[in-house]
């Protein structure tokens, strides 16, 4: 690494010649390929985004300018040029650096990133503040063409247009996803021409399109709509956008180029740059959809397939039961892999939608299939449900719509952070009207309620579960809405889902110093079984709900009014938590079996131990 | 009403000659401006849609067609011509007509609506459905031009035209917000020429814009951006769209055959059509945004200008806030005029921004304005803020950014009904990070509180405040962060907001009947001053808490656990709440003066007095 070696801040970035940059993006994916192969995390896009990284700090200066990258997975280049390659090694561990942009960790960072589509709305208002405040500094946004499949994206890109504010847009555009047919991008103002291989991209194209004909057929047809709506001819334009490129984002010189000229136009630029996504690293740009994110793995090998976790097991049940069901329909915003639909997607390509990072959509559409009859089944990450929080009210709920939402990486998901972890779905799902949230913590019971959900309950129903595999717990307890797993009778320890395994390893602990522990696990927390987790908890002095969610709106507020012995609540507080291990994490917040049995402790010894009233 | 007193279901319409159509929809427009003038409600819009809804139902057969309005405040016509003619008197009032499609009220109405911009979602969830399940029904929806703002909007027609789902979405353009460069529109496939007069659009126009010159002027130009992105060319089709039109929507021969023509194609199909807001009553059309919902008035004189409500106090009080202070900006999504932010849009023209149906990207942009140093105020209908969840947790909380929310309509609103309460805010705003949640009562409260939030306040703070005026609470307790306002020692009724009056109220039927009830005012309801609130309570023997929320997440869930009393708790339940007066749904719910006194009485008499212990 003899040029990245002495790169510790931009300006040492700016005094390289061009020669030098390009042996640097060399060195610059090399070291990418070997610190997430060994440690995990977003690759494909961050090869993709060398060159472009590499030119954006040569144009700007991110200590005064600011730059918003959507989402923020393709950040890792930008971080290694700003002063942090040596913390590295760091990059989503427990108190190291973040996998995504993030301001507290560097100035250089403009804003927080996770997310999708919010970029050009973020950055308007940056331009609007600088320009109100007078400020001298410039704001751009990068995104990526998938991110412009959120709607929100296209709210920004209005407004923006509309602003004349100065601004530029940086359209990531990865060759992956770019059709045939888009010829019409020569058509733009801008004559600057593209080098990268036609018959390359089509080759790598049609490779993926036998391995998984249906998963990205329709995604790739929603994909080439908002494609052909704002590439050819001069949609950009005609929102009030001076509209640059297409340029090839692996050529420096252009980039560098092309970037000075929209940074310099006193109005709104969209700059179209073609990256290919994994560039330079043959196995991911062969496959980059597995090398999206990745645990660690062999550079030389490549990427295993892991054991199962819930998606997978979600993903065969619900499999499973459309066989038998000609209703049942599944639907992902952009997550066909991650959810766990993909052998779905290609055993039922006409009952499967993939509809882009759409949310909202999603939910609606699947209240209109509802309506008339289907059953649909949306999984979705419980973060990005978020988004579809008012179609959840008014699309499905007050309809009492039948969906099914399979809410996957419920609870803390590890290594992706604060943005990622899905630790308010239980608040803002049980606020929705008629919804039953039911709680699997076993491969078992994510089958029996799947099936439970799918033909029994007539209502918005939601399964939340866990990203990863199951642990210590495996039984299925499914049929009861609440179940004493030990029969202790000193405390009650309440938990659901994946939680149930630390209540075991509390009851371990607390048993040895003589202490019983009764684990109460609910699997219906909407509507919450109150009278039943009552009597469960009846010949103990004391209880504690452990969560592993936020504090507002959760179980643990609920049942502590309604139990008769002292209650207390052990959760995520206002629900902002770091990366690590989510073992880690638990943890530092004394939610692992450890930290429950010592609250226990503490509880207890606050409790009269009722011998001395008797 | 010779004709329309005939018309009793789409068959009697569909009898009818062309002459006799168009004499029908004079009466229409007679029968909606004496009805709309008596009981209030949406005018505008309404009479924009005569033709069309004439012709949809001649063309359709919604029985057993789909048809998706988007909003739902237009389907007056749609009631009045399936078989509710005779009930129209009960329009918005308790336990009459909902304003709003309702399939539970009719066959005919296909979905339900009030929320913006979902129609074609829902409305391509039917037609897959139907698809699948070899249904032979047709699907179509109607947007209007505003709804089209919507990230929801695009995220449908870019899933819709990528389906190639035989459906159709009819876009209702008012003339109002068409400008003069949407020429391109001859250009579209089809030939179907347009009569309206040009010019008079262009008088009525001009005249608007002269009296709110800024109020227009962005909201506008974002209109404009959107509309030159979908109207010219053919940008539709290259979304996968047939596109149709433009077609002059107050001509019932034209409209039937252009419906007709769409209806008939075996692909997504856009229907373009224009109309005039307030058509055919001078008053509505010269100032259609006043005619959009209006209360009762007579219909020689028109509209006239209430009282002032707490959306006014906002404004006012934003303004005088911004004279000293610079940094202070106000963004609203299309509804400058209910949050009372036209006068501000007026005096601070460049700090004022209207972004369209579009709350997502508001939250976002408020919190790139925060980032960079502005005091972002962000003016919303509670209802709507749904649509901005996760924006609040991920681009404002996370960053503990100072965004100002000012949550208008928050509770009950009333005559709009279920769609429209603002009645989930106080759970989901408690699940955001950091977020401070202030409740005035009073306007003298909301003054006060406003300038803490825009001064004091440092992290993301909401205000929550009603629909309409003040009641007979009318001091100033802001200080204080919970305070007692009567000093009965029998039972604590704890409130926030307006609901101070109902317990006002409550306190003098108690007072009446030998019950000391000690109100007890709640003013910042996130974080909440759990241990000022025990110390207020603690003389009385039982507390309530009285909300017009719904139950999760409420503070009264949260409060029960905290508590030394026996503590009952009146809320919403679920939260899905009819359409009626405040009043009378306060009193059915048993949350008003009367129902909370006979919930205290009840709760004491189940509480031992104190008396027999001592």
């Amino acid at each position: 690494m003899e040029i990245l070696d002495k790169i510790n801040s931009p300006d040492d970035l700016r005094a390289l010649s061009l020669g030098e940059t390009e042996r640097l993006a060399d060195e610059l994916r090399d070291f990418l390929v070997e610190k997430v192969s060994q440690n995990g995390g977003h690759l494909a896009s961050n090869l993709g985004a060398v060159e472009l990284t590499i030119a954006l700090h040569r144009v700007y200066n991110t200590e005064r300018d600011r730059i918003v990258f959507d989402v923020g997975h393709q950040s890792y280049v930008h971080k290694i040029l700003t002063g942090r390659r040596d913390e590295f090694d760091s990059l989503r561990r427990f108190g190291g650096l973040s996998g995504f942009p993030k301001p507290s960790e560097s100035e250089h960072d403009a804003f927080i990133a996770g997310h999708a589509s919010n970029s050009v709305s973020v950055a308007l208002g940056m331009a609007r503040a600088r320009t109100l405040l007078g400020g001298d500094y410039d704001v751009a946004a990068v995104i990526g063409d998938g991110a412009l499949s959120g709607g929100l994206a296209y709210e920004g890109l209005s407004n923006a247009g509309a602003s004349g504010e100065r601004m530029v847009v940086i359209l990531n555009d990865n060759e992956m996803s770019i059709s045939p047919n888009v010829g019409g991008v020569s058509r733009l103002l801008s004559r600057l021409r593209v080098r990268s291989g036609y018959l390359d991209f089509k080759r790598s194209y049609r490779r993926v399109m036998r391995r998984f004909p249906k998963l990205y057929s329709f995604n790739h047809r929603v994909k080439e709509a908002v494609k052909r709506l704002f590439i050819p001819d001069n949609t950009f334009s005609e929102m009030g956008f001076y509209s640059l490129g297409p340029v090839d984002g692996h050529d420096i010189k252009q980039l560098e180029s092309a970037l000075r000229m929209a940074r310099d136009f006193d109005r709104p630029v969209l700059l179209h740059v073609k990256t290919r996504k994994g560039k330079g690293y043959p196995l991911a740009e062969a496959d980059p959809a597995v090398y999206h994110g990745v645990s660690p793995f062999d550079p030389k090998i490549g990427v295993k397939k892991g054991g199962d976790g819930f998606s997978d097991v979600f993903g065969s049940e619900l499999s499973r039961l459309a066989r038998d069901d000609e209703r049942i329909v599944a639907i992902t915003a952009a997550m066909a892999s991650g959810t766990g639909l993909a052998p779905f997607s290609r055993e039922f390509p006409e009952r499967f939608f993939d509809v882009g990072i759409a949310e909202g959509h999603a939910a609606a559409m699947a209240a209109g299939l509802a309506k008339q009859g289907m059953t649909p089944v949306f999984a979705v990450y419980s973060c990005f449900l978020q988004r579809a929080y008012d179609m959840l009210i008014h699309d499905i709920a007050l309809q009492r719509l039948h969906v099914v939402l399979g809410v996957d990486r419920a609870g803390l998901v590890g290594s992706d952070g604060e943005t990622h972890h899905g630790v308010f779905d239980v608040s803002y799902l049980r606020s929705v009207p008629y919804m039953t949230v039911l709680c699997p913590a076993s491969f078992a019971e994510l089958r029996t309620m799947l099936d439970m959900a799918v033909h029994d309950i007539k209502l918005p129903v939601a399964l939340r579960y866990p990203r990863g595999g199951e642990g210590r717990y495996k039984g299925d307890s499914s049929l009861e809405t609440a179940t004493a797993l030990t029969d202790g009778g000193d405390v009650a320890i309440i938990v659901y889902g994946p939680m149930t395994n630390e209540a075991f390893d509390a009851a371990d602990i607390l048993r040895e110093k003589g202490v019983g522990a009764r684990v109460i696990k609910v699997n219906i927390i909407n509507p919450l079984p109150v009278s039943r987790i009552a009597q469960l908890c009846a010949p103990c002095r004391a209880a504690l709900v452990a969560e592993d969610v936020c504090a507002h709106g959760s179980v643990g507020e609920e049942l502590r009014g309604e139990l008769a012995q002292p209650v207390k609540l052990l959760n995520l507080g206002h629900g902002v938590v770091t990366h690590g291990s989510v073992r880690e994490l638990l943890h530092s917040l004394c939610l692992d079996g450890e930290g429950i049995a010592a609250a226990a402790e503490t509880l207890l010894s606050e409790v009269p131990d009722g011998k001395d009233e008797t």
